[in-house]
């Protein structure tokens, strides 16, 4: 028996060092890519505030953004849906041009004035930076996708800063419906590692107010549950309409490069409409503003609008940061029709907007929990879990599968 | 279109308002019993330590509660293993009687000082109770399958004051190695209404200390990383020895009732020779002092032995609280030997012997930090994840079934 037991913690302490090694090695390069995305998505997005007239030149941005993919990333073009493909059903090595490429077509989108995201591209440099060494350590198709998971873990927990979040994140992304441990170890250690290293870099995160808790009743449970529902809908309005814009660009568009193009000067035209920077770029003050003060009603749809717009035009960049602007703005206008405080709304959308269109609701609870306390943890748990079984079977990421159905 | 969409959103929004029914009771009922529990177990325990010697009357206990289960309780013997079957494979509605008989069969268990828990006891009343509603609403197979594992999520997280892990534990419980969302609007929603239900009736819970986290590094991953280790061994440990004994019992001695009675001389003379009553009842006094002071380095083998001992012989109660006594009581005795302060040890050890006993990491991470409060978030990650990979594939519950292999 003795032999037994020794033969098996043999094998499981090997890949517990082996995947304590390479997780590191994941943690570090995605930890660092996140950090200087970090730096200069800030930077862009500082000068861009500073020098609004930049974005009439969004449609050139646009262009160019159309051009690089044209040009040289056809290959990468599938973003995150290409790593869920990978994951699912292994077939090459994703290309290391993944990381530059995402990386200029986000911060030429933000640059631009486009509405998106941060985490797409997160979680592509993480993974494509992970799949890397998949040659070098040679190895086979059920490590390999240990170790993409690990990289999308990486590139989440970095990019946001909660290791929790994005350790579960990777580990329940790929499948709708089901969630499997066998990538438990590489994505928490790769999480974590990530999430230090950006931080090592001197690279700091927004703090978000931590949520104070009115006392539970049937009203305040009544109205979480109403609000999840709508934050459900909202989830499946936003990925229905980026798809739909998309397929209706890819019809109507022959040529891809004119894509951005056009989706930049109709995005570009909004803005000026609208007369206000707002609703471009991540959105982070307005996102801080629905913790504090009330937001116009509408500002959650114009978000969606702008970033559907702008994602399924082709520019490039992620839906988590503005799925949070949708959320939290969605929140913070239902507070006077709720009993709950406007705060706390704004935080459970937050979190649950997104975890209704990623299909994600353990990693958003864990979000909700490492950004905002663990005191509102029930509201965001009720919250996440209707918002998931509201949202339809279709996310942001066509390329889940699911495991099983939602209901 | 639209008529497709509304008939997918009549029956999503009958579920869900079936279910905020459905569960809203069972929360109810669960929170109640768990509350009466709570409350007479702390009066059995502070009678027993005012009346020390009563500890003579463990064997006699041990009788009554085998006599109790050899003639009223064959049909629910089977405790949370019974629990787990009915979901794998439904057979009939639990007994009513599995309510009063392990409430009862517990409180004479830490009355007369056996080792023992009490999410066993909650567990059970729980999901028994639930499971009442079978015949009153003529639920189907799988709507059962969602009421059980309700049940058991609004015992648990009324037990223990913890709505998030709570949920999540009656999700991850059943199978090893996969998680089915598909119960996942019943369980939060019976978890939160059961726990604030018990808090309703005046019931509070042990309040335990936020923890102190230091500044990450290597030295403090390696240290969380080998500590997780120690804790998946130890709780591999803790089921081994649990189950031998219970086998040792039942092949040594064929009439059942005996056995408790045997079993309680056993334990009995080996707390007489202990000289102290630390190790016997939830020892709640011994883990508050695990964050606060060195124990002896002894304390969780001790723990262990008696518990293995009390419940082998098949006294009632649960697992979970000594398991939490153990792994503080180890996180306290490694913190000598690595980088990380004795406190944090005690709470990551506290969740993630648990976590490896019974398999459910993600609601041990949770566990700990409704807790102890989410900035020790990440180490209860680490300590979870790899206590649950070097725990075994057989852990306290052996209804479990593997959805998936560990690695």
């Amino acid at each position: 028996m003795i032999t037994r037991l020794w033969a098996e913690y043999r094998v499981l302490l090997l890949f517990a060092i082996r995947w304590l090694g390479i997780s590191g090695v994941v943690g570090a390069l995605a930890g660092t890519a996140s950090a200087g995305f970090l730096v200069a998505l800030d930077w862009v997005t500082t000068w861009r505030e500073a020098h609004p007239w930049i974005m009439m030149g969004l449609p050139l941005g646009g262009l160019l953004i159309g051009l690089l993919y044209h040009w040289l990333g056809k290959a990468v073009e599938g973003g995150n849906n290409l790593l869920l493909d990978e994951i699912h059903t292994p077939q090459a090595v994703l290309p290391l041009r993944m990381v530059p490429l995402v990386l200029l077509g986000t911060l030429l989108t933000h640059f631009f004035g486009g509405s998106a995201g941060r985490e797409g591209t997160a979680v592509q440099m993480g993974g494509a930076l992970a799949d890397q060494l998949t040659r070098g350590l040679s190895l086979r198709r059920r490590e390999r996708r240990l170790l993409l998971i690990a990289g999308i873990s990486a590139g989440f927990a970095s990019v946001f800063g909660t290791p929790l979040a994005g350790a579960v994140f990777g580990l329940e992304v790929f499948l709708i419906g089901r969630l499997r441990y066998d990538a438990i170890l590489p994505s928490f250690l790769a999480a974590v590692c990530a999430d230090w290293v950006t931080r090592a870099w001197g690279v700091g995160h927004i703090a978000y107010p931590v949520l104070a808790v009115p006392s539970f009743s049937l009203l305040s449970l009544g109205s979480a549950a109403l609000a999840g529902i709508v934050f459900g809908l909202i989830s499946r309005v936003f990925a229905a309409t980026t798809h739909r814009i998309s397929r209706f660009f890819k019809l109507k568009i022959a040529y891809p490069p004119l894509r951005p193009l056009v989706g930049g000067v109709v995005v570009a035209l909004l803005v000026w409409l609208l007369g206000t920077t707002e609703y471009i770029g991540l959105g982070l003050p307005v996102i801080l503003r629905s913790f504090a003060e009330p937001l116009p009603v509408y500002a959650f749809a114009l978000k969606l609008l702008l970033t559907a717009l702008t994602l399924g035009a082709g520019f490039k960049g992620g839906e988590v940061t503005p799925l949070f602007f949708i959320g939290a703005a969605l929140g913070n206008a239902l507070a006077p029709g709720l009993a709950l405080p406007m705060p706390l709304l704004a935080g459970m959308g937050f979190v649950a907007v997104f975890a209704g269109a990623a299909n994600t609701p353990l990693a958003c609870i864990l979000m909700g929990v490492e950004l905002f306390g663990h005191e509102a943890g029930l509201y965001f748990g009720l919250a996440c879990s209707l918002s998931y079984l509201f949202s339809g079977h279709r996310g942001i990421y066509s390329a889940q599968m699911i495991g099983q159905s939602k209901h």
